[in-house]
C-alpha cells in the first residue's frame, strides 16, 4: 500500500510542463544570460533576467525609453519613429518592440553613473512556479487507473425458444461472463431503451458501465448503444468559481482534454462575492434565480465544449463539478443562508451522486453529476479538489497549499494530517482596494522593476499596451522591488527623502507615479499609494499568519514546510522570489514551489479519470481539520506580527535579510537621496 | 441458518385467519352437524354441510322452495308470503331468509321417497382453503424483521463556533454513534431540507432511513422531519393486475393494514387482456397512454388510502408494486412489444429501485418504488410476489402454487428448486366462454347442489339475489356435483335418459336449466350447456397438465406434491373437494391446501415489512426455471389426457374413484331415469 501511495504521488507529480527555450540572450554590461523561447519579447526577457530597462509605457513602444543595442544576433522588429536611421544602423532597437529570433547579445546603454548603479542591484531573477499537470499514462502504468466509467462491447446471442431470458438479463450475463462484472445494476432508462437498441445491430451493443468506488459496491449499467462505440467515451470536468466557470471535455480513453471553455459566473449580476449572493438567495425566489442562472451558464459551457470537440452528446458519461461551499450549494439549490451566520454552518460536507438532468443540466439521463465535498463554510469543494488533484494528501512532505483568488484558502499537511483555513485576505490580490487596481487583463501592469538611482520604472503590461492599472502580481512585484531597494520601509512607507518627481504627496497621501498620464490608456497618472501598499500588506499578512497559525496548532513552525503548491489563476503570474520578499510566501527553495493552475478544475478532471480519487476524497475531506481563524487565539498575534515587510521577525527570511544587509553594507543607493 | 429458514417459514405460515364459529346447526334427517358464525344464512350453512335444499332463486326468497322446520333454537327472519300462518306456527321458515342466531336443530322436510334419496348422497361437504396472512409480531419474535425503512429520533447538539460541522454531518454523526448506522448516504432533497428542518424544533429531528438489503450496502437517509415523528411511518403495497389494481396502506410499526382500496385497471378501455394492450402500446403514443392511465389509477388509490387512514403523505416512506410482466412494463413505460412475439422476451427480470415521483406517482420525492422482478414474459412479478409472500421458497415441502385469474400460472418446488409455467387456461374460471358466465359479482351463482332424483337445483348467488349468471366457482361446483352424481359423464356429456324437464336439447346442444326465466334477474332461462362444460374441462386440463409437465421435467409425479397454495381472487371461493372432483386440483388432504388471496399484494406487503424478502427475491427469481409449455414435448400428451373428468387415469383420484364405485355398487340413483 505504501508503495502504491508513493507511486501514485509520483504519477501525479512527475509531469511538469516545460517550455522549450531555444535562444540564448546575453545582457551587457550586466553579463547576465538567460534562455528564452522563440519570439519572446526582449523587454520581458530582460525582466526575466532581472535586468532593469527603463520603460514607462508598459511595452507599447510609445515612451521610447527602452533603447538597447543588439550587438550580436537578430531580433524581429524593434524599430519605430523613436529611433533615427543612425541609431538603427548602430544596432539600437526598442526592447519592448523586439522579438528574439536567434541567440543575441544585447547591451543596455548606460548613459550616466547613476544608471550604472543598477549593475550592482542584486535583484532576484524572475521566477515562476513549476507547472504540474495530470498524466493519464503515468496513472495507467502504475496500475492506479480505475476508470469510473467504461464502455464494453457486447456480442450477445440472439434469443431463441430454448433461451428466451429477458433482454437485460442477457446483457448482464454477458458482462458477468466476459468482463467479470458482478453486482450489476441497470437503470430504468437503460431498460427502456434495451429491447430496441439490442435489436438494432443484430444484438451487438456497447454498454456504458459506472464502476463502483468501493469494491463491494454496485456496478451500474448506465447506457446502451447499438454497435461498437467503445472509442467514444467522454467526461466533463467543471470548476464553478465565484467569478468564472470553467469546463473541460475529457476523452476517457486517453485522458486528454478535447476542448475547454470558460465564462463569467452570471450570478455576478446578483452580487460580486459569496456573501452578497447568500443575501440575494434569501430573498423570495432568489435561490431559484441564482441556481437557474448558474445552470444556464453550465449548460452554455457544456454545449460549447461538446460542439467544439465535435462529439456525440450521448457519449458523455459523467460530469464532475467543484466549487466553493456557497457556489456548490447554489448550484444544487441548497439554501446557503447559514453559511454567512455565526457559527457558519454549511448544509453538508458530502453530496451523493446526483442525476445531472435532475439539476437541469443539458446532459443525457444516464449522466451522474459528482460534486466535490466541502470541509466547512469557507473551505469548499474547490480546495478539496485541489488537494486531491495535487496529490498532496498522499505525500510524506509537509505541503503548504494556497489558493489565492477572490478569497484565499490555505491547506497545510501531508498524508497523515491536513489542516485548513480560509483567510479574509481581502481582494487586494485581484486588484480590489487598490487605487488603480484591476483584474489581470490587457493593460494591467503585471511586471515591474525600478532603477534604484533614477527611480525610473520598468512597467510591463498584459498585452504590452500602455497601462490602465495594476494587477495583483504587478502590485507584489512593485512592493517587493521597492522594499528591497529601500524605496519603501518595512511598514510600506516611502522614503520621502528620495530625489525624484515620481514620489509625491497628494492630499496628504504619498504615492509613486508608475506612468504619467500621456503614457497611459486612461489619461491620468497611474500611481501606487501608501494605502495600496498597506492593503497588500494586510492581505499577505492574513495569508502568512493563517499558515503560521495552522502550523502552530499542529505543533510545527513555518520552517517545517517542505514545499508549496499554488493554485488559482493568480499563482501562474506571481514571481516567487518577490512573493517571498513581501512575506506572502515563506522563504523556501523556489524549486519546491509548484503551480497547478485551477486546482478545482484539476481535481474535477482527475476524479473523472480514476475512482481512486473518488474513494480517497471522502477520507480526505473528513481528515481536513478546519480552523476558524477568528476563533483561534494565536491568530491575531500572528497577524499583527505579519503586518510588516516581510515580517516583524526578519530572521524568518534569512536570504532576504542577507541581501538587505549586503546592500546596506555596500552603502546602499545613497546617491538617490535628494540634496538638502 | 437452517433454523432461521425454518423459523421464517413458520412465522409466515402459522397465522391462519379463523372465523369464530359460535352456533351449532344440526340438520335432520341427515343428522349432519356444523358450526357457523353468528348471523350466517341457513341455506349457506346447509350448503356448507353438504345438505341439499331445493332453491332455484339464488337465495332471494321468491321461489319458496327452501322451506325447513326449525325444531330447536331460533333464527332471525325466514318468514315471507310464501308461508301461511299455520306453516309458521309449525316452525316452517324459508332457509334462504333465515339468519342463524343460536344453536339450532333444522329439519329438511322429506316430501317423497325420491326426496329421501338425497340422504344417501355421499356429497363432499363444502370445504374452503385455509386462509393465511402475514403476522409481523411473529417475524419480530423470530428475529427476522429487518425493517426496510425506519424512523430514528435524533437529539442533535446545537452548532457552536468550536463545533460548526455541516448540518448533514451532524445528522450522520448522530446516527453513527447512537444507532450504529454506518455507510450512510443522504440524498439531495434531504440535504435541501436539512438546514431549516433541524432548526425548526431546536435541533430535534426524525430521520427516515432506508436500510440496505445487503449488509455491505449503503443506508440511505431519505427524509428528515422536525421533532419526533417516529410513530408515523407507513408504506404502500400495490398489486397491478390486468383487471384490477389493489393498494394497501401499511403501518410499518405494527405491520397492520390501515386502509385498502381496489379499482379496475383503466387500461381495460384499451384492451381486455395483456395481448391487446401490447398491441395498443405499439401504436404511436400508445405506451405513454397506457402508462399514464395506470399511474393515474395508482395515484387515485394512493390518495384514497392515505385519506382514509388519515395519515400525513410525508410519512409514506416506501411503495412496493407487483404485477405481471406486461403490467410491470406498462407501468414503468418499458415497451412490451417483444413479449407477444416468439420467442417471448421481456425487457428485464430485475428492476432497480426507482424514485416513485419519477414514475409520476403522487408521493414525496424521498419515496422509492420497489418493483417485483419477473421470471419470463408470462411469469411476472405478481407470481414471484406470491412465492415470496407464501414462503414456499423456504419450505422443505414440495408445494404447488396456483394463481388462477385472467391467466393461470403455476409454480412447483421447494427451497431447493422452483419450476414455473403459465397456462393458457382461457377465461373459463372468470366466466369467459361460458354461455351465462359472468365475473364473481352480485347475482352470480357461486354455489350449487342438486337433488340426484328430482334434479332440482340448490343455487346460491353472490348477494343472495335471483341469479344473473354463473361465476367460476359456481361452474366448478355444478360440473363436479353433476359428474359425481352421474348426471354428466367423464366427457362432460349429460345423461339424456334422465327424467326431468331441466335437461333439454336446444338447437342440438344439451343443457341443464339452473333457473327458469321468472326466477332470474334477466328474464331468460339460465342454463349450463355442454360446450360450457367442455370449456371448463379444457381450462382445468391446461392447469393440471401444466403441473404434471413441470413435475415430469424435474423427475417427479403429481403424487409428490405435499401441499397446494391457491392465490388469486378465485381461490377464496373454490370448493376444494369439488376442484379435486373435476381434476383441477390433485387429490390431496384439504388441510394441505392454503389460500393466500391476492398473492401479488401479499408479496408486496411483506417486502414492505422486511428486507429479508428483498434480499431473497433476487435469488428466488433467478432460481425459478420457466417452462414454455408450448415448447415442452410432453405437455400436449398430458393435456389430452386431462380432457376428462377428472382425468383419463381415474387412479390419480383414488378417493373419488372409491366414491363413484360405491355409488354404482349401491345401484346409483336409477329411479331418476325416464320411463321408457
Amino acid at each position: 500500500m505504501l508503495i502504491l501511495v508513493f507511486n501514485f504521488f509520483r504519477a501525479l507529480s512527475l509531469s511538469y510542463k516545460k517550455e522549450i527555450c531555444v535562444h540564448k540572450v546575453l545582457f551587457l554590461p550586466h553579463n547576465k544570460e538567460i534562455r528564452v523561447k522563440d519570439g519572446e519579447s526582449l523587454i520581458r526577457a530582460a525582466m526575466e533576467a532581472g535586468v532593469h530597462i527603463n520603460a514607462s509605457c508598459g511595452g507599447e513602444g510609445v515612451c521610447g525609453k527602452c533603447r538597447v543595442i543588439i550587438e550580436k544576433g537578430k531580433v524581429d522588429g524593434g524599430i519605430s519613429e523613436k529611433l533615427n536611421k543612425e541609431d538603427i544602423s548602430k544596432g539600437y532597437r526598442q526592447a519592448c518592440l523586439s522579438a528574439i529570433i536567434s541567440d543575441i547579445v544585447v547591451r543596455v546603454p548606460i548613459e550616466s553613473e547613476i544608471d550604472a548603479g543598477v549593475l550592482n542591484m542584486q535583484s532576484t531573477p524572475r521566477r515562476a512556479a513549476l507547472i504540474k499537470e495530470i498524466n493519464l499514462e503515468d496513472l495507467k502504468e502504475k496500475g492506479l487507473f480505475i476508470p469510473p466509467v467504461e464502455k464494453k462491447y457486447l456480442k450477445l446471442s440472439e434469443p431463441v425458444a430454448q433461451n428466451n431470458r429477458p433482454d437485460v438479463t442477457r446483457i448482464v450475463g454477458y458482462l458477468r461472463k466476459n468482463y467479470n462484472k458482478h453486482h450489476l445494476e441497470i437503470e430504468l432508462p437503460v431498460i427502456r431503451k434495451a429491447p430496441d437498441v439490442i435489436r438494432e445491430k443484430a444484438f451487438k451493443v456497447t454498454a456504458t458501465i459506472a464502476n463502483p468506488v468501493h469494491e463491494t459496491g454496485l456496478t451500474r449499467i448506465i447506457n446502451i448503444q447499438p454497435g461498437d462505440t467503445t472509442d467514444s467515451n467522454f467526461a466533463i470536468a467543471m470548476d464553478i468559481g465565484t467569478t468564472t466557470i470553467y469546463g473541460q471535455l475529457i476523452d476517457l480513453k486517453t485522458g486528454s482534454v478535447l476542448s475547454s471553455y470558460g465564462d463569467f459566473n452570471p450570478q455576478i449580476s446578483y452580487g460580486e462575492d459569496v456573501i452578497s449572493r447568500i443575501v440575494y438567495a434569501e430573498k423570495p425566489g432568489g435561490l431559484e434565480k441564482l441556481h437557474n442562472v448558474v445552470i444556464q451558464s453550465i449548460n452554455k459551457i457544456i454545449d460549447r465544449i461538446i460542439k467544439h470537440a465535435d462529439v456525440n452528446a450521448d457519449d458523455i458519461s459523467a460530469i464532475t463539478l467543484a466549487g466553493n461551499t456557497t457556489m456548490t450549494q447554489l448550484m444544487l439549490k441548497v439554501n446557503p443562508k447559514y453559511i454567512r451566520r455565526s457559527p457558519y454552518v454549511p448544509a453538508a460536507a458530502l453530496y451523493p451522486p446526483i442525476k445531472a438532468a435532475d439539476l437541469g443540466m443539458n446532459l443525457s439521463d444516464h449522466v451522474t453529476a459528482l460534486v466535490y465535498p466541502n470541509v466547512s463554510s469557507y473551505i469548499g469543494g474547490d480546495i478539496v479538489a485541489g488537494v486531491m488533484g495535487s496529490g498532496m494528501y498522499l505525500s510524506e512532505e509537509i505541503t503548504l497549499y494556497m489558493d489565492i483568488g477572490t478569497n484565499a484558502e490555505i491547506v497545510i499537511g501531508n498524508k497523515d494530517w491536513l489542516a485548513c483555513a480560509a483567510c479574509s485576505a481581502g481582494p487586494a490580490f485581484e486588484g480590489g482596494g487598490i487605487k488603480f487596481g484591476m483584474r489581470a487583463t490587457t493593460g494591467a501592469i503585471e511586471d515591474f522593476s525600478i532603477d534604484p538611482f533614477t527611480l525610473e520604472p520598468m512597467n510591463i503590461t498584459i498585452g504590452n499596451v500602455r497601462p490602465k492599472g495594476i494587477c495583483g502580481s504587478g502590485l507584489i512585484n512593485m512592493v517587493a522591488t521597492m522594499f528591497e531597494m529601500g524605496i519603501i520601509d518595512n511598514l510600506g512607507k516611502f522614503n520621502h527623502e528620495l530625489d525624484t518627481n515620481r514620489i509625491r504627496q497628494v492630499d496628504g497621501v504619498y504615492e509613486y507615479v508608475l506612468a504619467f498620464a500621456h503614457l497611459t490608456r486612461i489619461d491620468r497618472d497611474i500611481v501606487l499609494t501608501e494605502p495600496d501598499i498597506n492593503n497588500l500588506i494586510r492581505a499577505k499578512g492574513a495569508m502568512y499568519s493563517g499558515g503560521m497559525t495552522l502550523l502552530e496548532e499542529v505543533g510545527l513552525s513555518i520552517n517545517n514546510i517542505d514545499r508549496i503548491i499554488l493554485a488559482g489563476g493568480f499563482g501562474s503570474f506571481v514571481d516567487l522570489e518577490k512573493a517571498m520578499i513581501i512575506g506572502l510566501l515563506p522563504e523556501i527553495d523556489p524549486d519546491k514551489i509548484i503551480f497547478i493552475g485551477n486546482g478545482s478544475l484539476m481535481g474535477a478532471k482527475i476524479s473523472s479519470l480514476t475512482n481512486r480519487i473518488r474513494k480517497d476524497v471522502v477520507e480526505v475531506a473528513r481528515k481536513m481539520t478546519n480552523f476558524e481563524l477568528s476563533e483561534t487565539a494565536s491568530f491575531m498575534d500572528n497577524y499583527v506580527a505579519s503586518l510588516f515587510l516581510p515580517h516583524t521577525d526578519i530572521n524568518l527570511f534569512p536570504k532576504l535579510k542577507a541581501r538587505i544587509e549586503a546592500r546596506k553594507k555596500g552603502g546602499g543607493f545613497e546617491n538617490k537621496v535628494k540634496s538638502p
